[in-house]
């Protein structure tokens, strides 16, 4: 971004500023979760700037957000579809068979609770086209708008963006660098996420009844979900938050009624969950049945059970095969809208279909991405991690847990990504695209469907997996021209 | 405050809630000025609830503010005034010596800037009228408003108590208290400042030239001088702020043509001190010289060096004798009002009038305080201390730095004091209520002046001196009833 080479003197003020400015607006990380670790907050990973996206591409991610949602729903509610893309996952996946086992008992026990309430993140990659040479500005033609992942359970950076977008703003501003409400739209996923909340919390219908936060208990990125809470509170200042753990539940929880979930003497209209959405937060069997009581009972849940099944990656792979997409969406225009942003993607499933997938992978790694069915940064595998697991698994059905994805090699920029101890320079970046949506429905209807914001998530180029939390990317928003 | 005595479990869940918040809406203090503590923030101490006011008592404070900001303003442009009453303070008093130097060289060199900028902030204690003895309701006609001190250099915590108005109005809520815009009317004193900022940068009328923040710049207050910043920029993008200590000024500041404040080629349109109210900010001549060069250019100053004297205990001290009122107000109801508020002060300059004073204090220590001409929480001395320094200098000209005053005992309350790294519990507090106003003049003209919001400074019952900082006392705001 040619705008923001800036003299090295004035660039200190202004970092100088906006360190002071995320750590006194909530743009933070606890700088530790122990002692009086966990009474200071530091910055989290940010970008001194936004990040450039052309309109019609930023356009492209957002509009397509509602329209996704409803398919995802409609997916959710298919048990037979369900069923038939995950049989061979649930085969291998430990992480998998423990969630698909909780569905299971759901459907036995009888479904107490039609409403579900999505709180979702889209996230995609902008791409030059095959033959595309970037020039000095990029043009929207030039770009292919690619479809990553998308984030069901525990999606976060909502409340720390919101705030974000108000600094890119102001580091404009301090650098000379005037801008439209089109340039840098309004950007509150916090408040959107927020009003979901409340929304499903006033369907569940007592006012009594809590909203409850589902959380670690042990870990840094509590001010994110907080900024929903502070949210909350401000939309309705009626409403009780509570902040509980799964082991709370294993230990406290219980089901009132056989269908009312309690703890602590609370009824809990709506569970967020904040946790849970990767294996390494089952460590026991004791986090395991506290998802179990939650799930059995009549709250409204982020994401209910069939919403997380939905979400795995394997479940994406099978959408984007030939003729699927039909299944779920009507309009032709939809389909043709949504299937453009879809990268290309193969099943490992054991049999030839999997083997050709696997040959390809092996004489092409640089074209190709191995994901297992994990949401979060930092569980696929790249390069040579990739072709020493096809190949020492070529034959076992382990690979079944994995599914194979064009890789993307997104296009670069310049911005200065500011990480709490290290030092700051104009550095060659690529950024995610994530767009938030909210959904509520039942198998039946659909009661709200809204996108909410976004969020730019920046790396330095090069690097493979892009954790915020792990300080690989940063967060930073869209500068839409 | 009955209100406020809440279920343990329930109160350590808004504890929590209160903790997160502060450390994300910029309650906060930096966790240390080194390494990577500097990168990191703590919340400041604080009240969990606000404390009570009664409306007219209220309104007593907030109403003689400006009425108050005019007079000092006339008592700083009158030089034979503050001549007399610093005559024997200049005479053993090294600071007042510092500063008493630089106003003369002002004064030999021609003063260069006829606009004077008061960001001022006057703080009062509500205590109880003889033979009155608290019922559960404290009514106003119980109580009377003693003023304890105007700060001009410095008045601090504007920028953290416009973030803390907005918790204690969750907190309530969090209890299901309910509240109206009468008992918690908005408070933003950082706003106000930065206002007053804004327009002293218009009237020096160069939009190129800058607002500079004087700061120590070795501090871990800096968050509620950030916010001032932020205010600024929110009010009017296109200012600069910079930040420079009294070194910076020694080493690189310079006057153009004899009277522009120049640094790093940047003039300086206004200077706002948050460094320099007392002794200790003067490590070295480099300090006082850098004050010299500031005080004898262009910039609109805030204090100016005749501020700050004015702003001195003997200057208050002075004013509070009978008849000196009259002499900068016309309208006895004016005079009445202020004069209302004054406590018994007493000059302790060697003579026989001074002899009687320290007769008093010894006889009856409980009933006083001794007052060094220092602005600051940290530098009176009580009880033992006093009658020490009073016996062993009884005959000696060091008292002359000094001034006797009437010790009050405030109205005690209950809150929760939350300081970091210390248990919570609910306490006997008691408060110092503070106004914000914003003045700015020449000797001839008055061009602005407001208030602007308030501060109460709670601290445990029964501690003398109530540093924020140092952690004695907590940020609290007033509800009004």
């Amino acid at each position: 971004m040619q705008e923001v080479r800036i003299p090295k003197k004035h660039l200190t003020e202004i970092l100088d500023i906006a360190n002071e400015w995320t750590v006194t607006n909530g743009v933070s990380f606890k700088a530790g979760i122990e002692g009086s670790e966990n009474e200071k907050v530091t910055h989290a990973p940010y970008t001194l700037f936004p990040s450039q996206v052309p309109t019609p591409i930023f356009e492209q991610a957002r509009q397509s957000m509602t329209e996704f949602s409803r398919v995802m729903h409609k997916v959710a509610n298919d048990h037979s579809f369900l069923s038939r893309c995950l049989k061979n996952v649930i085969e291998v996946d430990p992480f998998m068979i423990g969630l698909w086992n909780i569905y299971l008992k759901v459907r036995e026990a009888g479904i107490k609770q039609s409403l579900m309430l999505g709180i979702f993140r889209n996230d995609f990659m902008m791409t030059f086209k095959e033959g595309c040479k970037p020039g000095e500005i990029v043009k929207a033609e030039d770009l292919d708008l690619k479809h990553i992942e998308i984030n069901v359970i525990s999606a976060s950076f909502g409340g720390l963006v919101e705030q974000l977008a108000k600094l890119h703003k102001l580091t404009l501003n301090l650098c000379g660098k005037q801008h439209s409400i089109i340039e840098m739209p309004e950007n509150r996923p916090a408040t959107g996420i927020a009003n979901g909340l409340i929304q499903a919390w006033k369907l569940y219908n007592n006012s009594q009844a809590v909203i409850l936060f589902l959380v670690d208990g042990k870990e840094n990125n509590t001010i994110d979900q907080r900024w929903i809470e502070f949210k909350i509170y401000e939309q309705n200042p009626g409403v009780r938050v509570l902040r509980r753990t799964f082991i709370d539940f294993h230990e406290r929880g219980s089901l009132s009624n056989e269908e009312k979930l309690m703890i602590d003497e609370l009824e809990i209209a709506v569970v967020y969950f904040r946790d849970g959405e990767t294996a390494e937060n089952y460590r026991s069997e004791k986090e395991w049945n506290g998802r179990l009581i939650i799930e059995l009972s009549a709250a409204i849940k982020s994401p209910c059970i069939q919403y997380q099944l939905m979400g795995s990656k394997k479940v994406q792979q099978e959408l984007a095969r030939p003729g699927v997409l039909e299944k779920f969406v009507a309009s032709k225009e939809t389909i043709d809208m949504l299937r453009a942003t879809f990268a290309d993607q193969f099943s490992l499933d054991l049999g030839s279909e999997g083997d050709k997938a696997v040959d390809m992978a092996l004489a092409s790694p640089e074209k190709f991405v191995l994901k297992p069915q994990r949401e979060g940064g930092g569980h696929n595998l790249f390069d040579a991690d990739m072709v020493n697991f096809l190949s020492e698994h070529r034959n076992s059905n382990e690979r079944n847990a994995y599914i194979l994805m064009q890789r993307i090699y997104p296009w670069q920029q310049q911005n200065y990504l500011v990480k709490p101890g290290f030092p700051v320079n104009l550095s060659d970046v690529v950024s995610e695209l994530g767009i938030y949506g909210i959904f509520i429905g039942s198998s039946t209807k659909e009661l709200e469907n809204y996108d909410c914001g976004h969020l730019m998530k920046t790396k330095t180029s090069g690097t493979n997996n892009s954790g915020v939390v792990s300080g690989l990317a940063g967060l930073d928003t869209a500068f839409i021209y």
